[in-house]
């Protein structure tokens, strides 16, 4: 069958499912959303984002069954070969879930599931801030601290489809207990949860802004408004920034030292406080990482925010595909 | 010119170059060694280690110039695309040595250099404890700690080919200096000068047997005298390797969740007290490792010691070479 130039991409986020029509080029043309919450049901899922395909591909006079495919990426474990679901965070009952086989019969074009920093790591890394890089880090901050490497010009996966949990590179073995139940994870220190940890030390240790900004937000601490105290100067509310760039840092010299790579690109919701944590994190990265490799690595902020995982999804098809054995089935 | 199925494989160690006459399938037909220390000066090497080549190969009736090729492997950052050692622990002047053109031009045949522990991965990868793994990790414990990575059945190199420094992730920022610069990298607990200084801390804190040993040693402690101690059942002997198990735990554990690898071979002298430091490395690498890839990771100690790196050098010829990039050009 002759498939037309579209393919859609949907990233299955904690609170919504954001849905991208996008040309190879990696053009989002049409651009929609769906609350997660009522959609976690494998078959309610795959019956209303079937539609929004639909819809997608009728709104550029298509066919959904001629599109290029569908890529999903999905926070969990996924084996990426079978389209299949092991596991995934906050989406309860998504266990060993054929994702990938079941949205293909009913949609009747090729769908492919991954990680879903995966999806966003070949976004940033065709179309966004890792465009040449051969040897890319991609890291993504927010409730959980993702990640994905793109190695040797090409996604790896590891041995069984869980490489690049940056998040859970151990940085202090004595450090705070983290969600996956080790301890000192990077995650544990510059996750949401360990952000607010050092906002509420900082409240305790006397930030005025801070407090007086998380009083008027209802109480509700958030990194933003750690962000926003510190820009106003509270000098308290600063320190979680610099504590926060210290973390990275060092998490980001082991990478540096085990990988040599050309570029990280570090993305996601907290990466918004970018100025006042990345000279503290560039500092702290020079200090534990060796010489040549750390003059050779550019770190930046990644570009395509909240798109890049759906258009990363063009990446799952064609040439790029290819290269990384999937539709060759080279990797079985 | 048609070419011989021999290649000599040679290691330069800090006190001995080892050659070595191996066949394609990894067997090693003769083996010499010389002393590291007089040959330090570029060309005195050359020459001295071209005789060697040449003699190798006229042992089995051949002429050094239709020699498969010479693999060097080399303690430092090297260009192996170049064949030029950037620089080198411990040879004194070798500063962008273009070692690989020289020695070709005076051998006749192809000549490759490459990272020492880089071709130690290689040897036991496709001889030793590596076969069949997809994702490796190797890592040598010594002097200095070691490593190189394997990654969708390659040679991984980095950036600039400084990829693979496991010694060098960072776990413990507050841990003692490291002999990089930089402070609590894994070396610096299990390199031989971290666990000297544990070797002293536990006479200090009273191990009779230990200090015993040491004393009939004219005072010299080395990780050998330790495992004997704790062999003997000197108490705080022991609690050395669990010591260094525990930090080999901790780094394994980081390296898991990152690469998800099939496997972790580790070799190296230090390797020998294995019995002592591997339950501890094991159970706290379950321990900070996420559970999936925890589960599907082996972790084995090196098959072919003194050797690896020797036999790994033929891996840099013919299908091996070309799926790396070697041969073909394919990394430029």
């Amino acid at each position: 069958m002759t498939r037309n130039r579209w393919t859609v991409g949907i990233d299955f986020g904690a609170t919504v499912i954001k849905l991208g029509l996008v040309a190879p080029g990696g053009r989002v043309a049409r651009f929609l959303t769906l609350p997660s919450g009522t959609l976690s049901q494998p078959s309610v899922f795959i019956e209303r984002v079937s539609r929004v395909v639909e819809e997608l591909a009728e709104s550029v006079g298509e066919r959904a069954s001629r599109l290029q495919g569908v890529g999903i990426g999905v926070p969990g474990t996924v084996d990426s070969r079978r389209g299949t679901v092991r596991s995934a965070v906050n989406i309860p009952g998504w266990y060993n879930m054929r994702l990938g086989p079941r949205l293909q019969r009913r949609l009747g074009c090729p769908c492919r599931v991954d990680n879903d920093a995966n999806l966003v790591a070949l976004g940033e890394w065709r179309f966004g801030a890792g465009r040449e890089a051969r040897q890319l880090v991609c890291l993504t901050l927010g409730t959980g601290v993702g990640g994905a490497l793109i190695m040797d010009g090409a996604l790896y996966r590891g041995a069984n489809g869980s490489a690049g949990e940056l998040g859970h590179l151990v940085v202090d073995p004595r450090g705070p207990r983290c969600g996956c139940g080790a301890r000192g994870c990077l995650e544990a220190f510059v996750g949401t949860a360990g952000i607010l940890r050092l906002g509420r030390r900082a409240v305790r240790q006397g930030a005025p802004r801070l407090a007086e900004l998380v009083e008027r937000a209802h109480g509700r601490m958030t990194p933003k408004v750690i962000s926003k105290a510190a820009r106003m100067g509270d000098t308290s509310a600063r320190r979680v920034w610099v504590e926060v760039g210290r973390w990275l840092g060092i998490g980001l010299a082991s990478l540096v030292n085990l990988l040599n790579p050309d570029r990280v690109v570090i993305g996601g919701g907290v990466a918004n406080a970018w100025r006042l944590f990345h000279p503290t994190l560039i500092k702290t990265m020079r200090t534990y990482a060796m010489a040549s490799p750390a003059r050779r690595v550019r770190i930046v902020r990644a570009q395509l925010g909240n798109s890049a995982g759906i258009v990363g999804a063009v990446l799952l098809w064609g040439e790029g595909a290819v290269a990384r054995g999937l539709s060759s089935g080279a990797n079985e």
